[in-house]
């Protein structure tokens, strides 16, 4: 058997070539036949461990992420970073920024940087994080850090790809209200009160103490920890860690690991169905049934059968 | 021919029965067979116009709705609002406080606000809000206000609903640069900086539009206009409303009114057919593939296959 020549850079980058791997997460993220054709084959890694960084626009997630690598290089064999960024209208790409306040470790060989823009996507989420996550997981990376510039209930979708998920607030970024409104409270396994040397921490947490004891609907669901960091000078950053690490027991010792696995498998596999009957659901098909029912020539259930053929016709 | 419940409430309601405008909008909102029933025999209104008011939480749009309704409410004779508001974790419910800020129009027979949560749907907007809005649009409501609470790229889905989009921000909420983060540079019709008594609103100015100027590739394309309000004051107000007619005199004469209702539509067309085959994405179905997947029975495209199986099944 001959393999593909992006099988063979998913070989080749397991070997540690990192120049494979670029071109890999490449393929993966613009050619979904080749994405698709790659995933095929696989069963779903569970070794790998994954975690989310989260928060609005402006509270340091980067630097906080800066902060983990200086930890991570020096301790793991094997690191990813997916930093996605919301197209900028000005580069076109993701911000250069992030990559910078990130490259200090870029050039370690065991720690691996990517910077990805959301291509107007309607998530916080680049169109095929999910799929690169499952490449990467693949690949043994650990942890895999997926870092979400977005803010709002988009940030949800993370849950998706992370195991853990990490939300990053700030003093004065809003009270609890504001993180409830925006979703996080719900995704939330640790929150990260970032910026911890400015004025007003303490009240941050015991809004966000407050906010928590509110939620606790399910007595039995875990209380999200919160955690203070000054990532800029690398306070507390030891600390995330031992807490991302205790969640990462918590989960395996309560079978929520596996079940967190089975979600985020469900979910590719929905996207990978979705992706194969996307031609129902071009842009020019369905335009131009909208122009037949404001045309007056269908109703919109007829338009709905007319997509629905398309479908048919895809199986 | 007789007619259905919800199609008897859609006639009293277009009579102008509140009553039964509001149990009508829960039937859409709960009941998917009844909305696509509904639905089926329309062709898309295209006289009505969709406002939408998006931004981060915590910059006011609340509030400025409230004072936008202080002049549609004696100016337009049907007038409605949908505030989309994240699900609370304390009241299970949308946040009371943004329709304690609007009720003072509440009582008005020609205004009719509607508060509804997200439930968890990973958007800004509600799981139904595009029908809803459709059936708002075909009771004549003009315009219609849609608000959402949310922050970040998620409110670029309100392109799907709305005819004229207005971002709001504050100043210190964050330099232009947040803006393009957040994707809503790309969706702005209109920018609204609130809070234009406080300190640095000039500054906040010059800086968005330094950003839309640099992110004019595309020189035929309309440049959003920046107004200041202060619309707990009120201050400001009447000149955003006449920047929305503006933007709606400028849809109309160009064509592209047109073309966005055919987007809209589009949307919805799409969302009605990809409900129909909603049982093959069913949780519970793709959880147990999942875990075939994870337990080596099934590879992903096996799996990818059976869920396919089920489309086939349900067209």
């Amino acid at each position: 058997m001959t393999l593909t020549h992006t099988q063979e850079l998913f070989r080749t980058a397991g070997d540690g070539d990192r120049r494979a791997l670029g071109e890999l997460i490449s393929r993966v993220e613009n050619d979904r036949r080749e994405s698709a054709a790659l995933l095929a084959g696989m069963c779903g890694d569970v070794d790998g461990f994954t975690v989310g960084i989260v928060g609005a626009p402006g509270v340091g997630k980067s630097t906080l992420v800066g902060a983990l690598l200086g930890i991570l290089a020096t301790e793991r064999p094997r690191v990813g970073v997916l930093a996605i960024d919301p197209t900028s209208p000005i580069s076109g790409g993701a911000f250069l920024g992030d990559l910078i306040r990130m490259q200090a470790y870029s050039g370690q060989p065991n720690v691996f940087i990517r910077s990805m823009a959301t291509r107007g996507h309607q998530g916080g989420l680049s169109q095929s994080t999910p799929e690169i996550v499952e490449v990467l997981r693949a690949l043994k990376f650990d942890p895999l850090i997926v870092e979400t510039s977005g803010a709002g209930q988009v940030d949800v979708e993370v849950r998706d790809v992370a195991d853990t998920v990490v939300v990053v607030v700030v003093p004065g970024w809003g009270d609890s209200i504001q993180v409830a409104k925006a979703g996080l409270l719900e995704v939330a396994d640790i929150f990260v009160v970032n910026k911890a040397d400015q004025p007003d921490v303490l009240a941050a947490v015991r809004d966000l103490e407050r906010m928590l004891g509110y939620s606790r609907n399910d007595k039995k669901k875990r209380v999200p920890k919160i955690v203070l960091t000054a990532a800029a000078s690398g306070t507390g950053i030891r600390d995330l860690w031992t807490e991302v690490l205790a969640h990462q027991a918590y989960l395996a010792s309560t079978g929520e690991r596996i079940e967190r696995r089975r979600r985020q498998l469900a979910t590719i596999i929905k996207r990978m169905a979705l992706a194969d009957l996307e031609p129902a659901w071009s842009d020019g098909a369905l335009v131009e049934l909208a122009d037949h029912v404001l045309g007056r020539k269908l109703k919109l259930a007829d338009a709905v059968a007319k997509a629905k053929d398309v479908v048919g016709k895809l199986l």
